[in-house]
């Protein structure tokens, strides 16, 4: 959180806006053969040959979706290749572009903006990921970042939120609600700076949480964990508003009901120790917490012993009837009907 | 310019972040079969067959890149389209779909989003693009605008900006300066508004240099008119920072150097007697104006004759050998070397 104000600071009004980007992206390599010309046209050019495009696309703004004074700008680079990456699995496809575009007020010098980049460039590294655009321009206050990601997928891979049939295994991948407990931490830890500058916070008891909000990492993984399992979900979505959202859309869109069990949620210990020091429901955590960047997808019933005991996937509860409603079953048996109570940018 | 405080408006936090995309895209269709999947699910998925992908993204943000006293909503969702689809057109593509994402703080009622969208749907009905995605979230201030748009090509039709060659003709479509002009009278009429607000301004005398800021089109005729010609053009660029930045662009990624006669630079008559009311070189402001969105491309000199007198099209110059450098030829005769004098958002 302690910025050196005495460095050396170039000011973005030194370059022009084409040097900039031809600066900030010069380390970039591209990885794919179906990126046949990435940076440095009106357009980039793909060749996505037998299978279908996938394109997705998502906004983070600062103060709305980022606090600055304590996410640094690499994290922030990362994070937001993460955010858009997520998507792209979620509909069980390889991501392989992204366009990148930043918008900075006068107070963002170039090493700010490298700071960032770099932290795209680590992302694009261990992903495997191309960066074929974007657009660097000025704000009037703060920063925004304007992601669009690019994958591919053979037809019959592709898995929508739609699938879903009643008697389907609900399965999450991971677990949830830490990225929230962390962003809890962090806030805490901002307003004791704010009363006292030199204080060093410990974080150590915290790092798990803080990192799953700081720096997740989207579940590249678990498409080629199902496809060793023979497993294909008959559903998916991604895990980026809180459980209780994605559950919802699943069901609108499979027309299905659902039965969630909140015995079966995974959670960390860090979180739950996390919600008892907050004095948080771990629970409503995980239903509306958010920014897990996890899978949330259904199976048909059959490939249960598949699934069984696998360490990266619970199963959390089954699909039903649709005129059966979405619930949650509480830990005392009790039917309650989810509502949609994950993050809104407006309210 | 004048708003009518006293109409009924929503807020946004009366919808949710899903309520409201569903209620602003409702009405928008899908028209290309390459469209297997369009707004609804974590990502879009298209089908480019046996053609190539080409994606392009631009940011657009209030107090930047426009401004609403003059701007009306609608005018700026249609431009957002157009700045984008201008991209795709530059590299001799068919331009298919799109991803609109937009922030706004919450002065900005339902209605007004709804407005920018009717101007979105309305590029996308007469351009023939297929809205298939977008994020819509709160900002700290003002609004701004993502686009990114996806278009594809035959490989062999894809026109780069590195392919021209020494002699080839430097040739523009429609005429420049037009969109900057407009500015000038929008912004005038603006300072009269603020001491005046009652004056009705008479605009009639601008009508074409008005439009072309606030509603400009992007050239996708051109690759027809040229196909019809059976030329094909041996570098391309679009028009958006003004020619003398996109001369340098053509100039750079092929290699050569160029010759650009003065006298040759179309120029509306609308232009002119703006250039003379408010004392502006008339060359400069095609040179550095930018928003034309009119294409710069070259052609081989074989094909002078087939193009020679179209009214479409302007032959403004010719490549030359890279040492010779990238010159504008003055009405004097002349050689003035041409630097980036382009719209730079930093600056």
């Amino acid at each position: 959180m302690i910025e050196d104000k005495n460095q050396e600071k170039t000011g973005l009004d030194q370059l022009g806006e084409f040097e900039l980007i031809k600066h900030l992206t010069k380390d970039f390599t591209i990885q794919h053969k179906s990126t046949l010309k990435g940076i440095g046209d009106d357009a980039a050019v793909l060749d996505f040959k037998d299978k279908k495009a996938i394109i997705s696309t998502d906004l983070l703004i600062e103060g709305v979706h980022f606090d600055l004074s304590y996410m640094p700008l690499k994290h922030l680079g990362y994070k937001s290749v993460m955010v858009n990456l997520s998507d792209i699995y979620a509909m069980n496809a390889t991501a392989t572009q992204i366009t990148v575009s930043i918008a900075v007020s006068n107070r963002f010098p170039l090493e700010a903006l490298e700071e960032f980049y770099s932290g795209v460039a680590l992302a694009c590294e261990v992903y495997k990921i191309d960066l074929v655009g974007g657009d660097t321009t000025s704000s009037t206050k703060g920063m925004l970042v304007s992601v669009t990601v690019i994958g591919e997928a053979a037809e019959e891979n592709i898995v929508y939120r739609s699938g879903a049939k009643p008697n389907d295994l609900l399965v999450v991948s991971g677990d949830l609600g830490a990225a929230y407990c962390g962003l809890q931490v962090l806030e805490r830890e901002k307003e004791v700076f704010k009363v006292n500058p030199n204080n060093q916070p410990d974080l150590s008891p915290y790092t798990y949480i803080v990192e799953r909000q700081l720096k997740p990492e989207a579940r590249r993984d678990v498409k080629e964990l199902l496809d060793k399992l023979e497993i294909r979900p008959t559903s998916m979505i991604d895990i980026s508003d809180g459980l209780s959202s994605e559950i919802l859309h699943l069901c609108d869109k499979s027309e299905v009901g659902c039965n969630l069990f909140e015995d079966k949620i995974p959670l960390d210990p860090t979180v739950i120790s996390a919600c008892e020091e907050f004095k948080m429901d771990s629970t409503l955590v995980a239903l509306s917490g958010g920014e897990d960047y996890e899978l949330l997808f259904t199976i048909d019933q059959k490939d249960f012993l598949k699934i069984k005991g696998n360490p990266h996937f619970t199963v959390v509860g089954h699909m039903t009837d649709k005129n059966e409603g979405v619930n949650l079953i509480s830990r005392s048996n009790t039917k309650i009907p989810i509502t949609a109570q994950g993050w809104n940018s407006f309210s």
